[in-house]
């Protein structure tokens, strides 16, 4: 590797409510041994503190969704979490020239969708870093959002080599769980590990070619006239991420109890389904199609 | 009977966020006849309607703790929820001599508790009302939280005979989930049948002692001298509600992994086991204990 890593940031509480993160980061800053590596520097950061105390995903907007290059420089943009965005700009970034190398974002979700390694840049440090931790955790999905590093609004996509989402579920917001805690914290270690396995030359065997899920669009719930919910996840699907959904088969029930099913013309794979976080918009899942992912570079 | 049952209130998102009941009241206004029963009114009530728009449990306080007599009465409590227990009051009441006879208030939890059917008043209605659904639904939980009705601070206890809480887990904050709706609807069901069937001079065939369990104390979660929380629910512990916890058996696991057994010298139950609207008083879970609920009259 031309460019090796020399600082990394681990990131916690970007969703205020998601507290997994934020204890992980609170537990490794009276620990820090646990995420040092000789190789290069890692920093804690609790991304959210305002949401956090209030113990809401956000204050005025998704922080993760506020780093569009253009939206870190338009000062008019005035939301708290559009004013912390330029903060963590300053903090790791800037975007266009970062100081910070690669990031690590601990998330969870309210869908059952384990372990998920959601990376947005094709690139081959990124790949390999999803592939090593889904070699050390099988039971890890791979899941592909693809974008390129400066068209992304994710707080990862500050780094110079974007980063790592880690989403671990299914968890109620506002709450810990020892399982998602000690899921999330394994991954994390991994990705470590991973980092100072390339920066040091190790020798690496990963696979060229792994099975995983890429991001098409999202899928929102039933709505009346007045944008009023009428319909849930049918109880069929609820649960079931990263499995098939045929033509035919029941996408929601509505609130009087009527099937309404798949209408299109091939399968798909449902994400995020049910996720809490994206009632806001009236979203009920993501659709995702499967995909062999290429590790172009080992 | 000698008062039989003239009006019943169904409150829904009582709590802002728990969404199940807000969408069946609001799928009840679009089909009254499904609620309705011939020797009594039905009323749908959405209690706390600018929390459940804030997509939040309350605004101010827990609209559920608000309804203590002294409390309706005190003018000079200001909060959000204050307030508007005063006007349900108005509404349903007043506690000291209500309109309404009955009250179903429909409840969520992120805890694994199943359909619990939690009553507070040891009145022979009451709990027949309990058996009574127990017997439709043998999954139920049978949920005692002794109070007289004057010394209650639920907004049920605002009805003349005080009511039933049902609450029905585990399902996230801010979701639909079928399950649970549909496993509240069914509850909703049973308890206006059994009114039906009081008022009516019905026979029921209700045993005269049930198993349930008695609230006894809230435990709270390990916290540091700052307050904040340092340990979580024991994975051997998380989604066992209603499960014998017995001396040295783990209640904790801190966020550095280290067991925090229970202490005490007789086995307990536990209950609302890592409810998510507990983490603002650092609540971890309740202590139960097991007992026969005797129904005194049939």
């Amino acid at each position: 590797m031309n460019n090796p890593i020399r600082r990394v940031a681990i990131a916690g509480g970007t969703h205020g409510n998601e507290l997994v993160g934020v204890h992980l980061v609170k537990h490794w800053k009276s620990a820090p041994k646990e995420i040092q590596r000789a190789s290069f520097s890692t920093e804690l950061h609790l991304t959210n503190p305002a949401a956090n105390k209030a113990l809401r995903r956000y204050i005025d907007q998704d922080l993760n969704r506020q780093f569009y290059v253009e939206d870190l420089n338009n000062t008019g943009l005035m939301g708290c979490e559009q004013q912390r965005a330029k903060v963590l700009n300053e903090l790791l970034g800037p975007k266009e020239d970062p100081r910070i190398d690669f990031v690590i974002d601990m998330h969870t979700t309210t869908a059952n969708m384990g372990t998920s390694l959601i990376f947005n840049l094709n690139d081959p440090f990124v790949v390999g870093m999803a592939f090593y931790i889904k070699q050390k955790m099988p039971n890890a999905t791979l899941f592909f959002n693809p974008r390129t590093r400066l068209e992304d609004n994710f707080l990862m996509s500050v780094g110079r080599l974007s980063g790592l989402l880690i989403e671990v579920g299914p968890i109620a917001q506002g709450l810990l769980n020892y399982e998602v805690y000690s899921q999330t914290q394994s991954a994390v270690y991994h990705g470590l590990d991973y980092i100072e396995a390339r920066n040091t030359g190790q020798y690496l065997d990963l696979p060229s070619q792994l099975s995983g899920y890429k991001f098409t669009e999202k899928v929102p719930l039933p709505v009346d006239e007045d944008g009023e919910i009428t319909a849930m996840i049918h109880p069929n699907l609820q649960d079931k991420d990263y499995c098939e959904i045929a033509p035919g088969d029941p996408l929601f029930i509505t609130l009087a109890g009527k099937t309404i099913y798949y209408q299109g013309e091939s399968s798909v794979y449902g994400a995020f389904i049910n996720e809490a976080a994206y009632y806001d918009q009236n979203i009920g899942l993501s659709f995702m199609e499967k995909i062999d992912i290429v590790l172009n570079d080992k």
